[in-house]
């Protein structure tokens, strides 16, 4: 590996708390096992919006495209919430993912034995619980124009967004769902709604032919995204990988990630194409929690999903896959022996603060 | 009340076999309470395309219109898969929302109390939930312009749909969640993407607007919707009536009402505007579960949701607020008696068919 560039985006809230003890974590990789790290930081979101009135700047950009991987935080807050549409915080997060063409986006949603008991769902519906959310993350109605407000006059708007999809976008990213369903239990569902969306049709129709062409291995289940989601909530142990479009991937993944009881710990990587050359991928990884602004500050955030998403990355950027491995299993580790943060918090367990949970995971690790 | 006409469109699948029990609940209302109910029969879905090749035809659509409410029960099922996008079943529905202008979806997501152990989520999560959601139903990507599969030579398609909202559609469907919220626990919540889509933008902008010269007395919180979708599964009783737009209130729905263990149970109301002279909304009543082909025709279909979206159609079109109550409550009673169709059998109760149930309910009404 020639290059080890991690560049820091810690963004806002319960961010930089988070990517302090993905710091000292790298440092004790450099240190201990010389895993040659270099890193850099910079700003997203609100904090970049106030340094420099952009959600992120052009320099960061550049950085964040020249690094080997991205790790970033959260971003947002009450206090940007009246800034302009251009420059609200998201905008940031939406940008990296486009100029970086991050159009893979994988959120395993597994529910943590320790933690089975604290999700609203009943024990034995999520215990076990491993799926993988491959979401498309550059297209559909997040980027699709025209996107805007007309006036119309007379004291009416028109709000207007466009769902895009292009045959190539849906092949790409039913590609690497099929790919890793082959690591896993083999089967994919694909959910879209063909039955009023014509990009669903299409999104369909193209999924059936890779599969057809390219992946005939593999099982394949397509699925209105609408009974997907009462799926997932009756019996979600019955999905493997889903694969989806950007819109429904955001709701469908936070859906599962709420069903593990353990939305303070999962991570998420965001991928893009191999390299022709180089082979490597651009890629950000992230937490799927946002920034909780009313919780920042007071040391008492969960980092376990920022630390998996480093995990991820160990995983997916070098290839570190002994390290990805054991750093997830110092996770699980912590969690058995009973450390809580708050919102996982529950009888009879240790309730610990970030820095101490962060300490833990690493003297395990 | 001048007229009291029913049309009834059952559908594929268990559509018919659920309309079948509202069919003999209607002539015991004539029969014992002189309700004076008139009904006539029309197709819709599959079984009006295989009829006349129109997933509705314009005589029924007509009829339709004409009537005092309509009654629908299910449409598709793999018989008409690969039938052509403009004739799919499922454009019978949408185009008796768009032509009946039925722009306030009404879905009641509650849990029956003795079926309150069979939902996947936990009792304590559910026992008691009783939430609205209004979703607006003549808009955003179901109906926006342009909707279509561009081929772009190359082998590459283009697949567009495209959400549109104007302020008057907001600010209508928004009014229907205040007057009901007023009549409920006086708490509106809000769904969009306003971080993503300038239509979510404008929702936010209409309803808070809306909310400040007409309804300053009801609680309105916003919410963006895939955190709305967890909040839903985390802790639903924390909402009382969700306004959202067209697609977002289908996933939001189909999982509240999933949540409640009832999903054969739960009905629905589809209104429209208020008649400037007669003041009479034009309103489809239809449950929110789908065809189920697999078990039509079988004798065990829970004819609840459709009995329960009879009862909505007693309250919302013939002001029989009296008749209503009575019939939620004989389902209610029902149901304590042990009384359970298939999908919702548990040990030590007792399993009835279709018919069994309505007539039980039929009895206790
Ligand atoms: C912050 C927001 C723009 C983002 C999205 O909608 O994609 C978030 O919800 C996510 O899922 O990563
Ligand atoms: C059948 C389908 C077109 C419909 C919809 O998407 O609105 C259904 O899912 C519903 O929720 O009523």
């Amino acid at each position: 590996m020639a290059s080890k560039n991690l560049f820091l985006l810690a963004g806002d809230g319960i961010g930089p708390e988070a990517m302090a003890e993905v710091k000292k974590l790298i440092k004790a990789m450099n240190d201990k096992l010389g895993s040659g790290f270099a890193t850099d930081d910079g700003l997203v979101g609100g904090c970049a919006y106030d340094a420099h009135g952009a959600a992120i700047s052009d320099a960061d950009m550049a950085k964040a495209m020249a690094a080997d991987a991205v790790l970033f935080g959260a971003v947002g807050g009450p206090k940007w919430d009246k800034v302009p549409y251009e420059v609200r915080p998201e905008a940031g997060l939406l940008r990296l993912r486009k100029d970086m063409e991050l159009f893979a986006n994988l959120r395993p949603a597994i529910c943590y034995p320790a933690l089975a008991a604290s999700s609203s769902l009943k024990q034995d519906v999520v215990e076990g619980l491993d799926i993988l959310i491959v979401r498309e993350l550059t297209g559909g109605v997040y980027f699709g124009e025209p996107k805007q407000i007309i006036d119309l006059g007379n004291g009416q708007k028109r709000g207007i967004d466009t769902q895009v999809y292009d045959t190539f976008e849906i092949e790409r990213i039913s590609g690497v769902a099929f790919e890793l369903a082959r690591t896993r239990k083999n089967h994919v569902t694909s959910m879209e709604k063909r039955n009023v969306m014509k990009s669903g049709v299409l999104w369909n129709e193209v999924v059936t032919q890779t599969h057809k062409a390219r992946y005939a291995d593999v099982k394949l289940d397509h699925m209105l995204a609408d009974a997907g989601g009462m799926q997932l909530v009756r019996w979600p142990k019955q999905f493997d990988v889903i694969v989806t479009d950007n819109l429904f991937g955001d709701m469908l993944s936070d859906i599962a990630a709420m069903l593990t009881g353990s939305i303070g710990m999962l991570p998420s990587a965001s991928l893009g194409a191999p390299d022709a050359k180089t082979k490597k991928r651009k890629a950000l990884y992230e937490p799927v929690h946002g920034s909780a602004p009313d919780i920042a500050g007071k040391g008492i955030a969960n980092p376990i999903a920022m630390i998996a998403s480093f995990a991820m990355c160990l995983r997916y950027s070098f290839g570190m896959v002994a390290e990805a491995d054991k750093l997830e299993a110092a996770i699980a580790a912590v969690l058995d022996d009973g450390l809580r943060t708050k919102d996982i918090f529950s009888d009879g367990m240790k309730e610990v603060g970030t820095v101490e949970m962060g300490d833990a995971i690493i003297a395990k690790f």
